[in-house]
């Protein structure tokens, strides 16, 4: 039996396998059958980011997780063994098509998927199999960034509005999706605007700052209606002083405690599906955002251990 | 004269000794004889850590020691020279007993304790050691962790209530200590609970987000009473963005602005001593963490000049 | 025609310069002649900081500031641009004496001026040389630390009113400047009496933890009154945490969000010029504090966008 | 199956699981039965090193061997798949006794053991495990340092001869044992001398410098004689330029490349085991120590594949 | 006039652009008109690499050449002035048909180039314009790996013979190039017996080790016969402990000083162009392996001014 | 009594100050009154170097130096304690003369010097001081580069003879001089035949590449004459890879190894001081230099036990 604990309280010293490696310590997919939620590495990076390297994400993600435990601090919370949660490995040599392809084979076995990145360009093909399974999403948008998003939609440089194609496909509501933690400068204004035209909603970094964590969570709950909701969690949505290896961090970020309450904030929700991308080990000083991106994987399961059946 | 100001205005060209490598470049304690207050390095590490090497945390805190001044910005504060203060060197090869028994030896001379560690295995001979000088003491624990303490305590694995065997040992007053700052995964819930029996209250890293430092001030003046005060201070209580150089980091923590204020919160109590635990060089990039805890016993010589003769 | 975007996505297949390696890509001075703000390097540095290197600041800054475009979130503003900016590139060989006539020519064809230091030596001949256009300023002077204005003043050891010396010299008006961040121990205790004698108001960090930053900002803005206004910015006014690349890095400083949020609460405001100072690469792991550097230099031709002519 | 090749380069697009996560992507030991060399990983460490964390070894080692690949440039030797070679995992929460009973239940299973360390406490009980399996060993001991050993023997402190208990318990046979690469600073006298009497060769990094290595590895094929050979290569025995991610890093040590040289002159020789010990990540740069261990790990499965059956 | 001193000595105080930010502070190409040899940066980057960030070499290189000087201490040789020599800036948004244009056009205007890159893909391109101008070229490959190349040849996988392609079109004599400096492990067998078929020479790490520098130059100089040379220098080939900061760090490699006597011993000889590639800022602790890349670029510099005209 | 072994393994349990922080463990001077060698602390810096920091070389030296032992592994050498030796600490506020002043002082106490820098500028009144004991000496400086000298000897840019005012001041005996290890590009040229003029010779980092260590300590044997010796070691004639942290990294180097044996062929010549300078600790990545340097002291003080009394 593979144990989840840590490895220094290990029971049994016949045990030789030690080196399990997957995230918190929890069993591979292919050991337990079907589970609730499942963990997939996605190590695709599209080569085109200012600092590069996502595609060593999930192995640092998962390195910086051996130290999770199975009981959350929330009364009443315990993200497994309740809820049967499992690693379903990585993806070998991934492309788009790789992608949904194996994020489809994951959904077959679990009822909700984190993907572990990569960088953005996983995100569009990781909503091409949340589609399948569950029609229109409403998006929930964690990002320093709102135009990195055309290369992830559609390799090409539609300046404006990133979340077009994604509607225009059909794979996104528009009118339940939200961005959460923008900041910084940006290639030009059209884009905003459009956002806007869209009807789509920012909560941006200052106005948590300014307006507190309580009020973000009723905007986006407020948004959100009752579709499946997909959560995509770019790292650098988190302040370069909390996840400083990634791709493209941006001053005035959150910290990980304003995330951690955001994320606790949405609990039994319809949620079917997160991504934790831009986590890159090069830059990553103390593993400090492999860490966070650990956390956050962590509050996910805890979350998910919360959704009604 | 020992000078204790920055070594590129010293006054006496003569003078050939600037290698004083005292925490906060403040006298020898053989030199001055009875102080206020002791600094004492006890670099005692269990081995057990996830990133080790707490016992070189003694001289990594005093390197960043150098350039504390005399002065505090609170009006009317002045850490020292009103208060004799001195560096008490570090407890060589230590282990449990020789820590109690160093402890003793400077509180003979000192009315106050500041230890630093060293991991959480220091905390157990130093309560011993205060507990001779004082009898039962009220115990504010400023931890990201409850859950090592079993360690701590006994050597052993007692799963569920770590501040047990120093209650039943008579060294702490259950009904006047606290934790401070506690957050992340657990292993299980009972101990918890057991916390709750014990009437032990927490106020986690969340209660300090959402309720405000001064709230938490107001919880832990109450429950102190008027018992000696011991402060355990675990470096992990910073969030890893402040404190990235600590076994075991984890997000969501507090900012070194908050430990400032909640210790300033706490002038005038009748507190004893305290340690600073779980400094470990070799991940703290640019010496933030170290510079943390150097802050910190400075914090807490200020609080000590406070206190009511 | 110099492009303003990100080298991947340049349109002439012919060019071959791509290392502009200015200020934001911004193009040089001498390429668009007069301009509404130019970027000045200052790679001095006095040599007796704790940390060294701020000489090399100037380089790390303008590496970091690549990405930076030309849109700014906030509504309505556009840093150019409609506001024509360019980079002076860097002072050659720099002492005093340089500085003041440096800064004076580059004044000559920009309205307003953002030096990058350098030290905090530098801040004394750009006085110097803003007072010529302007006869007395306001300072709002962002620091973790009020007293090594001495030696940027006066090159020597004047204890007690670091701005004696540039408010007797008339280049500063008293009752119009402000320190905004300060904390940490001192060398004595007089300077502080000082300064309230001259009626200085220092909006500490502590301050803003407790007061917010919006009247941290109604403070400095009833203070400035109708002069025209410096700012000079010491990176050490963030924490640590968000800059460990400094010379003197200090806990319990601000956020990049805090200080983000009091520049944007000084638009509209008649600043003239302002330095970004003591970026130290050397120490600053993953480029945060040259990112946060370059962010603020972006903050600022954000806010002189703004300024009614 | 399990793929040999690098991840980008995998055939099969529906694979799901590339985070293998085994030396050299080997397949794991409990998938392939019986084997010429298995891998073991030793995460124990006795916690008493200068830099501690050998314990993370393993993981660091295995990560920086993800691109070794099937062929040797050497003519006509290819490490596997003609010798079937397997990654046996961790031995999990590991002591002394562990370490031994973990090593005869893989030697079961496999020819030969390479094991990643894991600090030097580790090699008593594997050579307790060897010498079960073959009687007495010829042993030859890569380390800066002769000294160290007696804890690893003993867990006593006895300066002078630290191969005594080995050779006294009758694991090691002295006339056919050796030293390589020692250097630096030492205790005391004795220890050397009781090394001669005992007709202890030392092969020093001096007199690999002076004589070179073909010299060296002909003094060592004398020494060993025809008895069945343990390796034991302190990583240390390299020069802190080429690992500096180790316990106790000690100038004037091997290149790389004359270790690989070293190793090469071994070929043909019975050797019947091996350990990579004291690689410490914490303080490994740009990974320069896991990567050194990870190529060693290479020329040992090169140079089993090349011993005559 | 640039100045090609070290900044702190320019001589006019009223110079106000320090920040030529140029390799070795050489002026720039359009500044010059034509010169003997250009240097070209190539930030280009296939996405492929193992520690990705090659993209970022020119910058880096260029920083670390600020300190170059213009006396060469071999006697009678002066890199320059009396050998012109400019930097014709980065080549913006490359791909290989842009390197091979932007190629064409520094060779208008200058005798000879050093292309600094970048990774392996900028070499074909290269290579088809150095054969537009001299025919077939004499190719010095130094290089730690022989099977990279094949992506850099035919963006395919053709094991074996990784130079066929560019053989085949004609750019190089497969009779007058050579590799230098490989080591490590392989693919698979058979590239390794079709370069011995094409009569191609290795010059491996071991036999530098084994016979020395000049052993290794004699066979240099004797392939390479009469037609124009083109070296190409993967940094790699030096060993980890000198260059971390490549893509694929392969243990065993050169020192520095072997490469400076490499690059030595092959003056006089007809040498048309060069790069050197595979620089990546992210893990070059120290600026080590920019240091190595820029001093190697002065050698080059060194090596061309003393071609006989 | 102080105890000169490592912490862990002192034998006083009732021991409270391990915090001796001296050299090697040594005691300090005042405690042991006249000694054979002192070592001493000069943490002055000029401010001009290109990566600034020299002035905490004398901290990271020494506690690098933390694990040097009594007993050296060359047959009958053992560096202390039968030469007494002792740390005399740092001078404090240092400047030329207190440089002069304080080495004078110590040298009241002890027969030779060892001084610790600091950077280049404590050269020149180190060796007034020396020369105030023992008249003209011979000088061995083993130094990457020739130019820097100039300022250490005149504070004015005298290219050309950096050792001419030291010559024309007769603190030196140009016949009996002699630079090591120099290599890289140079200003200009005359120096190098003014050097030659003077009959002044170097061994070059090539030279001891091509003609070996032996070769070069016979030339450097042959030179010094029978007057007293100072040995100059600016720690940049070590390859970058060996000493990354110093102001002005030079490719090309000396190995940690070539160096000792340079100094071990110095034994019994009449060496009366010398001193170990440029260590920057801020890019010293795994503390490889302040390793270095401390393990070149140790060198020194093993040469100091040879000479004959």
């Amino acid at each position: 039996m593979v144990s989840q604990h840590h490895p220094e309280w290990t029971a049994d010293p016949s045990e030789v396998d030690g080196a399990a490696a997957t995230f918190a310590r929890l069993p591979r997919l292919p050991e337990v059958g079907r589970v609730g939620t499942a963990v997939l590495g996605v190590p695709l990076e599209s080569g085109a980011s200012r600092r590069p390297g996502a595609r060593f994400g999930p192995a640092a993600v998962r390195a910086a997780s051996r130290l999770l435990r199975a009981d959350d601090p929330q009364p009443g919370v315990q993200p497994w063994p309740p809820q049967p949660a499992a690693d379903a490995g990585d993806i070998a040599a991934p492309d788009a098509e790789r992608v949904s392809a194996a994020a489809g084979q994951v959904l077959d076995r679990a009822e909700r998927l984190i993907a572990i990145g990569g960088d953005h360009t996983i995100v569009s093909p990781l909503l091409r199999a949340m589609h399948q399974r569950h029609g229109p999403l409403a998006l929930i948008h964690f990002d320093a960034h709102l135009d990195t998003w055309d290369t992830a939609m559609a390799t090409r440089h539609t300046h404006g509005v990133p979340f077009r194609p994604a509607i225009e496909a059909g794979l996104l509501d528009r009118y339940c999706s939200a961005h959460v933690g923008s900041r910084g400068s940006r290639y030009d204004t059209p884009e905003l605007s459009e956002d806007r035209e869209l009807g789509y909603p920012t909560v941006s970094a200052e106005d948590i700052a300014r307006d507190g964590v309580d009020r973000a969570i009723d905007r986006l709950r407020e948004r959100v209606g009752a579709l499946p909701i997909y959560l995509s969690i770019d790292i650098d949505v988190l302040d370069p002083a909390h996840a400083p290896g990634t791709a493209s961090p941006e001053p005035g970020g959150l910290t990980t405690r304003e995330l951690q309450l955001l994320l606790r904030g949405l609990g039994d929700l319809p949620i079917v599906g997160a991504d934790i991308i831009e986590v890159s080990p090069a830059h990553d000083h103390a593993g400090l955002t492999a860490l966070a991106a650990a956390n956050t994987g962590y509050e996910l399961l805890a979350l998910f251990a919360r959704i009604p059946r």
